[in-house]
Parts: structure tokens; C-alpha cells; sequence
């Protein structure tokens, strides 16, 4: 085999060279793992063969370098074309290409994920590719001011997902210039043509109305890929550049050029062969491409200057604040502790109190409008490039965005996410704004942590925590003010509990968290009058959990628990609980679980709380049956 | 007071009163109620009051009356103007607007919902009442062949949803000429301006490129009104229209104006007073608009023709079937017997199998493209004129339209769902695809039904089962094709289980449900060779539960219990099995609980699965601890 270089002066016919390796590259990694998109990756083989030859600025040798240009890969199954372009990089050999792809304990998976360093995001659920490049191409104007630009590359059937138009929108309303987005417009989806098919003037016009630049080319003109890259690369003016390219699927195969039936299927080895035979058979060539830009002296920002220790804001005990005021106070304080931290909103910001910290720090605030799907993304892309989002609306909203927040936990993204005004709590707005299912999702997320605190002094320190915690960390807070709990200088640890009414002779253990532990407090009181001892526990850390307090509490009150919870009965605190209980072996268990079984409608918060049998009378009633 | 009606001939003198009406109402009952938006609901008065008197096609005394136009405010924060609208139209009292709004127990909820019989769909997640509306035109349009239009009333705000674009995608697509969406150009959202202001251009410019006849207006100026809403109305061409209109936040009183920090606040008693007089005080009219247009004879399809019994497929016991090719095979069966079965699907339907339907009754058939938002949103509203919609793609992508299954939820909408691919069974893929929080989320629903069959023959019979069940249905569907368990006949019924090994003498209980039904079933089969007798169940329906057959099992094998599943450990099958046995006070529970806990990479199903300790091979050595 001969093994040639290729360089930013090389001939275009030596790109094409190179893009006949990528194809044949994406066949055979395909073909030997028996699975995969080849063909998906054939239309697109051309655009990144002149890009990463001519283009993409980036050290592959050092991919955390801060001036690498960023290489997103929205349409995540055309993986065999990373791949491959990874191999043209010199940086994936040709055996893990041909015996890792799409296998077991390898890291060449079936879509992009970050366990490659040259991978910022995970890809594979569609539309989300460029909504992340925002949030990066965010981060490289704003924050690092660094000049990389971000190159995405999306597929014509994601551009039917909402979530590009967000992205699009947010990205000009932004002046991402740098931000690139190449649309590989190759007519067929998987199971049938596209909406729009070749209609490239169709696409053109809502791209150019969201506010983008639009070149159109025919994605196989290699003249033509190298004018649009450097118009594109030029990152003038304050416009995201959007290249439509008309492409073929399957290109440079023609038993399969622009055919249906071949999305997602890997060619028999026999078609391969003829495949790899047609595209000129099997090459090494490797690229040199061009380098990061120097950033000039002076003009990176410091994104790693270390925070001294902050100041949390406490609040006295019993005076009243609403959980969401602490949460929007204490990221005020952990802004000017740490400039890493930035914050995000899907404009409601006077509402989750973020406004605090837009305010305070205009610089690192990104307000997202009604879009809690970029919400999410553009915190992901911030996190990939080290920055500490925090990213807030009402918990109701997050339910949108629940097909990125489980992206970010494959992205391996240090997410922070605040919902507000959860549960029935909030009364008059009725049931569209109330979160009874944010624990539950919230607690599938992989690796998660789920916080739900009562009192201003807990959630101003847990809203620290969060700060360096790994994963998706959420944050449930309250509408309305309830009295503070906990003295200044309490910690709150992760996955921690608080006892706040104990004995050596309680009766029955009442768990709650966020307003149901003010309702449980209030029905020990009841109870005590009553001869009645309750141990009270604050379920502050939902997940991970409190498995000893929980357990103890359990042990001394002879299994008798009572959990209320603001939240439908699924998967919320209730089933962390009894999951917990369970789990350690407990036995003789008598769990009562209180949670909102109906669908409720408007009403003050403290008729509903009633109505769903989980206020202060009903737990003392449920308290009260146990003990007979 | 006086009382006076407006007709379709009345001046547009007297439409202004009708406005200045709505308008005082809106300010009427959210002040009484101390909870509201009134400046929103006061930008879109005037469009309201032309199209309740001119256009809106509609017998008030009989909302179910097939020739009615739609109503839908997509921006149901407007809740004040849309029952000011009904007091309008004389079929909600003044009295209840003044002490029901917002209040515990009645109707007139915070935002709108379908306990009014006004009301299609429950609205207040903002971007869902236009692709809501997508489907009841859909429906208009291609299934009930019946004159009426569709009225959307939008904020500006909203259009930062990517559903929005969604909606407009498939409004265009499917030529939805009987759509009219009247965007309410305020220029003031929650917290601060909207991203585009007053910048109809732009926003015509966006309408436009995605397909809409674009109407931009003046939105206080009633003549203009007039003629756009008599142009959208004609529903000429096969255009979904948009009527852009330029309004005031708060038009019509002075003090609040275009004047921010008055979104979602009732003005105080004294404010309204000025309010009030500034509009020229209290008014009573009554407003007799256009009535339904009679439906020629012959024209409209009779939605309401019953089918004879399905004859649903079966397979062979032992005989190799994906559950989603039964999918497919069942709907088909269905569609034969039901005219009202419709399907949808998000892109993929050749992997879901809805393909098979799409083929034979293409007229019932609509692929939404990969927008899975507006996959359901459609069946919302499909399911809204009476049809029985069953939405399809990967289990994964269903967590992207999770705001949308809630919302259905409330909006009582009876919708089926079938995810496929679902569970690190799909293997090389990867995470993106592998859906191991759909049961969590599903199960969280308001009134869900979460199914996840392991045969064919089961998996037939619950897809008959659900085009009778109300509310939320869910079905989780395998990748791989599964040995045949259960003979022809044999009924499957909602909540209940499978005892598919049983002895009296069972020494554990294992617990699976789809591909780890076949686990179990594999790990008995080995166990019983060690000498270890073990009842295997089935639990198909997850929600609910078939608490009798459980707590049996348990009882049986003195509490010891594996549950294996192929999703992560929170708020799925072990979730639930273990709420049903502590919620019926079982006792002395030993509980081994198998599922996904860490992140998956790529690998096969048979790897994976051993990787994630779900396995015959594993659930057989939780058995063993148990029994030790």
C-alpha cells in the first residue's frame, strides 16, 4: 500500500482522491461491522475531504487545544465518514476502523460520543448536532473570544426537527459568524424522500429568513466546496453561514446512487468489493490540514482563572423566601466566585430569578427566549467547552427539552438545570405549568443528580455543589415562600438528608421534600400533640439518595414511613425512597406514599395541596392509620 | 345594563364595542381572580371580536356539531380574552367569569383545557395549539372532507418554539388551506422584548419560506382585520395562511401600553377601575356570529362507522417475530375494522413497521417526518375530531415530544404510541438510540397505560386493546425477533400478567417483561436443572399493574423477587413492581432489582444485555443469592 500526504496546497484532484478514500473508508468500516450508514456518509464525503484538508484548523494531535475549530457531526449517523476522516487524520488506524466500529467495549460507536477526543457531543438523535454548535460557537465569541469557528454537518431530514430553527434563530440573533452549518441535501431519508427533496431554493429561503448567509452548491463540485468553505471560513459580518449542497446519496456507488432502500444498510461484502473497486479501491492517504489559529496576546479570555471560595447567601430561619429567589441569589454569588459559571434562560427569567444573575453579569448571561430545546443545547455546548451552565425555566418546560437532556448525559456535559415552580403548588395556573413528572424523568437521566430543597439556606448551598457536580444536576424549586430551615454554615452534601424532628421513641417516619416537608413538619406538630412522635426527614438529595438516614428512620419507627411528594406517584421521591429502602434489605416495611393521582385544575396552592391528599392533615391522617 | 347583539352584519362600530368588551372582561376576571394576563389577552381583542362576529363559523349551543370552525389559542396564557369570548358568545355567564376564573373546583382553569366544551385541546405549553391545530386540519382536510377551518391564535413569543416551524412544515406539506394562524405581533414577552419585536418583515419573510400565504396587518385596525380574516377564511388555494398582525400589549389602556413588566399581572382593584372607565365601562353584548356551513350530502366521510371485530394477527409459539413487526401487522388488522385507526410516524416507519399500514390504507396514513413533536401533537389532534391515532417512531425520540404526551394528558386526549427499539437490546447503535428512560417518563403521565408485550401474538392483542383505551397508551416494542410464547386466543388484558413457570413449590419469583421475559424464561430453564424452582412472569402491562398476580408471587416464594429490565434502574418495570407490592402491604420483601446502570456503548444485543447484568446468565445468579 502506498501512503501519501496530503496538504492545504495540495491539488483539489487530490482531494478527490481523498474523498473517494472517505467513501471507500465508510463502506468497508461499514461492511465489516455489518451495520451502519454507508450511504449517508457518501453524500457528505466530498464537503469534508475539502474541509479537512483545507479548512478545518485543528491540532489533531492535541485536541484540547483552545484553537481548534470545532467538527460536529449533527447528522451522527454518517459516523463511518468521521471515522474515516479520523483515519485521514492519522489519528484512528485502519485496523480499529476495520475490526472497532459498532463493536463491543470499543469506542468507534454506532454514533459519535465524546469517549473520542476529537468529539465534542454525542450525535445520533437528530437536530441536535447544530443546536450544540450554538451553544460552542457561544462560548468561542463570547466568552474564550477565541477565533475558531464551529462546522457542523447536518442531514436534510433533521432540518424537518424544530430544533434547527431554534438554532438557526438563536444563531443569528447571536452574529454567529462563526458558525457554519453544511446542509447535506441528499433528497432520502430514511424510509422515503424528504419534505422538500432537491427544492434547494426552498431551503435557501428559510434558512436566508432566519438570518442566515446561504451559499448553494452541488456538493460533488470540489471548486465549488472550496468557494463556499472560504467564503464561510472567512467568518465576515455577523451572520451564521448556512451551505445548502445538493448532494447523491450513495455517491460514487452507482448501483446505489441517489436509490432508496439502502439508508442505514450496510453493503454485502460482495457490493462492497465492486463498491470499493468503482471508488478506485482501498488508499492511505493522510492530511495535513491547517493549523489553529495563534490567539493573539491579550484576547483569550481566561475561561480557567480559578474562583476564590463564594459567599452563599443564608437566610434567616423562619423567615420566609421562595426556594427559586435563593436559586437566583446564590448563582449571583457563585458568579463572582467562579468566572466559569454561566447562566441560561428560556425567558422567564424574572420568574426563575436567572434575571439576578443577567443582571449582575450581563457578559455570561444567554437569554434563549421560549426555546427550552436550545436552552438545553447551547448549556451543553458551553459545558463542552469548560464553562458551568446553568440553565433555567419552569420545571414544566424542561419536559421539552427531555430528548437533550438525555443527550447530555451521553455528551458526558456537566449540565445545571433549575425548574421552578413545581408541582401544584403554584395554584391559579393549572396543570400545563406544573411539573408533576420532572423527578421522574429527571431520575432516568444516566447519572444524574436530583436535588429538591425547602428552605433558601439549603438551596443557595446546594446551588453551590452543583457547580462541581458531574452529570446533569437538576434543581427543583418552589413558587411560593416558606420559612427557612437550616442555620448559615449547614452543609447540604449530595445525596445527603436532613433529620429535623427525631426521638428514641418515634412512631412513624414522615419523608418529604421541597413543600411537602413544610406540610410534614406541620403534621408532626399535629401529631405530637396528639402523643403522637414522628421522625421528619428532609429528602433534600432525591438522587443519589440518603440510604442510611432513610434506612435508621425505617429501622427505629418499625418500617412505618409515610412519603409525600408534589409530583405525580411515578418515579419521583416516593419510588426513590422505597427503591432505597428496598435496596438495603429492609423488611416489615409500611409505606404510605401521598402524591397528586388526579389531574388538578387551578385553585390556590394550599387547596390543591389538599386536594391531592398531601398537605400537613393529610400526612398526619396517613401518620395516623399507621400507628393503629 | 344594557344587552345588545351583535350580528354577522353589524358595524365594525359595534365590533370595536364587542373589542373594548373583551378587553374589559379580560381585565374584569383576572383582576377578581388576582391571577392572570390581561395586557396579553388585550393585544388580540380586536382580532378576536372580527372573527367571533364575521367569521367563526360556529353553533355555540352545540360544540360537537361537525360543520364547527376551531378555536385554538396557542397562546393559552390568553385564557382572560378566550372566556371573555364565551361570555361573548353567551354560554358562560358573567357571573362565572368573575368568580370562576382561576378558581378551585371550576372550569375557567388558569389555561384553557377541554373540561370546556369550547376547548379541542388544553394549551399553556406555548408552541403546541398550532401544531395541535395541524392535526384537527388534517382531519378536516383529508378524513371528515368537512368545510370548517381551523383558527389559531399565536404570540409572538412562542414562534421561538421549533414546533412552531414544525407545525408550519407540515401545514404546508400537506397544503392545510382550512389552517389560519393569527400570529398576535405584541412585541413584549414574559421578561423583556421578544427576540424579533415589531419586525414584520421578518417574520413574514419566515412565514413565507415555509409554505404560508402571509397576511400582514395592522392588528388594532378592524377594517384590516376584516379583510384578512375574510381572505384566510376563503380558504383559496392550498396554502396554510398566516395573518401577521402588529398589536399593543395592554392596547387600550394607557398605563400599560407597550409598557413592559406587565405580562401574567392583573392589574389592582384601582388600576382596573381606570382600566375599565378608560374603555368605556362594563358591557353585556352578545354576539350571534356565522353558523356552520351545512355539510353537502355525501361529502363528509362517516368517521363514525363502526368497525366489525378485528381479525388480529397471531404467530406461531416458538416461531421468531420482532413485537414491532406485530406492530405493524396489527395496525393493519385494525385499520381493517376501524375507519377511525389513523397512523403516523416519525420518518422511520419501515423500522417501526407502520410502513405496513402507510401501504394499505394510505389515506389514513401521515408521516409527520422526523418532527416528533408534531407527530403527536397531529394525533392530539386527530384524536381531537374523534379518531384513533396511533404515533410511531424509536421509544428514544419519543422523549423529544415529552412536553406533547404530557400536554395530550390534559388535554384528554386518547393517543397511541408505540416506541420501538428500545433497551440496549438494539446494540450497535448505540445510547442515542437505545430509549432506557421511556418507561419512566411514560409511566409519569396522568392516566398512562405503559405496555411492553414479549410475543407476537401479545404484542397483536394489546394494539387492538389500545384502540379502546383512554387516555395515554404506550407500547414498547422490540428491535430483535423473540421466540412465539402464548397460542392463539389467548387474552391479554390491560393490568393484567403472565405466570408463564409456576410450581407449588417456587423458590423465587423472576419478574421480565419483553426481551427480559426471555431471559427469565432462559434462567428458569437453567435454574431448574441446579434444582432451584423458580415462576416466571410476565408483567406486559407495567401501567397498570397486576398487583393480584404479583403480591401471589411474592407470597408464593416468600418474598423473593428478581425484576430484570432493559431500561435504567429509575421509575420503570422494577419501580413498579416494587409500588405494587409495598402499596398492597407485602411484607418481608427481597428484592433483586436488574437493570442498565451504567452508560452503554455500542456491542450486540446478547452483549450488551450481559454487560448490563440483565441477562439469563445474571438473572440467574440473582436467584441464587436470593435463595442462598
Amino acid at each position: 500500500m502506498t501512503m501519501t500526504e496530503l496538504t492545504t496546497s495540495s491539488s483539489l484532484d487530490a482531494v478527490a482522491d481523498l474523498a473517494a478514500q472517505l467513501r471507500v473508508d465508510s463502506i468497508r468500516s461499514s461492511t465489516s461491522a455489518g451495520s451502519g450508514h454507508p450511504t449517508s456518509s457518501m453524500s457528505a464525503a466530498d464537503l469534508l475531504a475539502v474541509l479537512m484538508t483545507r479548512y478545518l484548523r485543528y491540532d489533531w494531535d492535541d485536541p484540547r487545544e483552545p484553537g481548534n475549530d470545532h467538527l460536529i457531526f449533527s447528522k451522527g449517523h454518517a459516523s463511518p465518514l468521521l471515522y474515516s476522516v479520523f483515519k485521514a487524520a492519522g489519528v484512528v488506524s485502519d485496523e480499529e476502523l476495520m475490526t472497532g466500529y459498532r463493536r463491543f467495549g470499543q469506542r468507534l460507536e454506532g454514533h459519535p460520543t465524546p469517549v473520542l477526543p476529537w468529539v465534542d457531543v454525542a450525535t445520533g438523535s437528530l437536530g441536535q448536532g447544530l443546536p450544540d454548535g450554538v451553544g460552542v460557537a457561544l462560548a468561542g465569541k463570547y466568552l474564550e473570544r477565541r477565533p475558531y469557528r464551529v462546522w457542523v454537518l447536518c442531514g436534510d431530514s433533521e432540518l424537518a426537527e424544530g430544533s434547527i430553527w431554534e438554532a438557526l434563530d438563536k444563531a443569528s440573533h447571536y452574529k454567529l459568524s462563526n458558525l457554519v452549518a453544511m446542509m447535506d441535501i441528499n433528497r432520502l431519508g430514511q424510509s422515503g424522500p424528504t419534505d422538500l427533496g432537491w427544492d434547494l431554493d426552498a431551503y435557501a429561503r428559510r434558512f436566508a429568513a432566519f438570518g442566515a448567509r446561504v451559499l448553494v452548491i452541488d456538493g460533488h463540485d470540489l471548486a465549488a466546496i472550496d468557494g463556499a468553505l472560504a467564503e464561510a471560513g472567512a467568518a465576515a459580518g455577523d451572520q451564521p453561514t448556512v451551505i445548502v449542497a445538493r448532494t447523491i446519496k450513495g455517491r460514487g456507488f452507482s448501483e446505489v446512487e441517489d436509490k432508496e432502500g439502502w439508508h442505514g444498510r450496510p453493503f454485502p461484502p460482495d457490493m462492497a468489493q465492486r463498491a470499493i473497486a468503482e471508488l478506485g479501491g482501498v488508499r492511505n492517504l493522510i492530511v495535513h490540514g491547517p493549523r489553529p489559529e495563534p490567539v493573539p496576546a491579550g484576547q483569550a479570555q481566561t475561561a480557567d482563572a480559578a474562583g476564590a471560595g463564594a459567599a452563599m447567601p443564608t437566610y434567616p430561619v423562619g423567615d420566609k423566601v421562595a426556594t427559586r429567589k435563593a436559586y437566583g441569589d446564590a448563582l449571583v454569588a457563585l458568579g463572582a466566585a467562579d468566572p466559569k459559571v454561566v447562566a441560561l434562560d428560556g425567558e422567564v427569567k424574572n420568574s426563575t430569578f436567572a434575571l439576578e444573575f443577567a443582571e449582575a453579569y450581563p457578559g455570561r448571561y444567554f437569554e434563549m427566549f421560549i426555546a427550552e430545546q436550545q436552552l438545553v443545547a447551547a448549556a451543553t455546548g458551553l459545558a463542552a467547552r469548560g464553562y458551568k451552565p446553568f440553565a433555567s425555566t419552569f420545571a414544566a418546560f424542561f419536559t421539552r427539552a427531555y430528548d437533550f437532556i438525555r443527550m447530555g448525559a451521553i455528551s458526558l456535559a456537566n449540565l445545571r438545570l433549575a425548574g421552578s415552580h413545581a408541582g401544584v403548588e403554584i395554584g391559579a395556573d393549572g396543570p400545563s405549568q406544573m411539573a408533576l413528572e420532572d423527578l421522574a424523568m429527571m431520575r432516568a437521566v444516566h447519572g444524574s443528580t436530583v436535588l429538591y430543597p425547602a428552605d433558601g439556606t439549603s438551596t443557595a448551598a446546594l446551588v453551590e455543589t452543583m457547580a462541581s457536580t458531574p452529570g446533569i444536576s437538576y434543581l427543583r424549586t418552589t413558587r411560593g415562600a416558606y420559612p427557612g430551615l437550616y442555620p448559615a454554615g449547614e452543609r447540604f452534601p449530595i445525596g445527603g438528608a436532613k433529620v429535623l424532628r427525631s426521638s428514641d421513641h418515634d412512631d412513624v417516619t414522615l419523608i418529604g421534600a421541597g413543600v411537602t416537608l413544610h406540610e410534614c413538619l406541620d403534621a408532626a406538630t399535629t401529631l405530637a400533640a396528639e402523643g403522637i412522635t414522628v421522625r421528619v426527614i428532609d429528602c433534600y438529595s432525591i438522587k443519589p439518595i440518603d440510604t442510611a438516614t432513610l434506612t435508621a428512620a425505617a429501622e427505629a419507627t418499625s418500617g412505618r414511613v409515610v412519603v409525600a411528594e408534589d409530583h405525580h406517584p411515578e418515579g419521583g421521591l416516593g419510588s426513590a425512597v422505597t427503591a432505597s429502602l428496598l435496596g438495603a434489605g429492609q423488611k416489615d416495611l409500611s409505606v404510605t406514599h401521598l402524591a397528586v393521582r388526579e389531574m388538578p385544575g387551578s385553585g390556590t396552592g394550599a387547596e390543591l395541596l389538599a386536594w391531592a391528599g398531601i398537605d400537613a392533615g393529610h400526612i398526619a391522617a396517613a401518620a395516623r392509620r399507621l400507628t393503629k
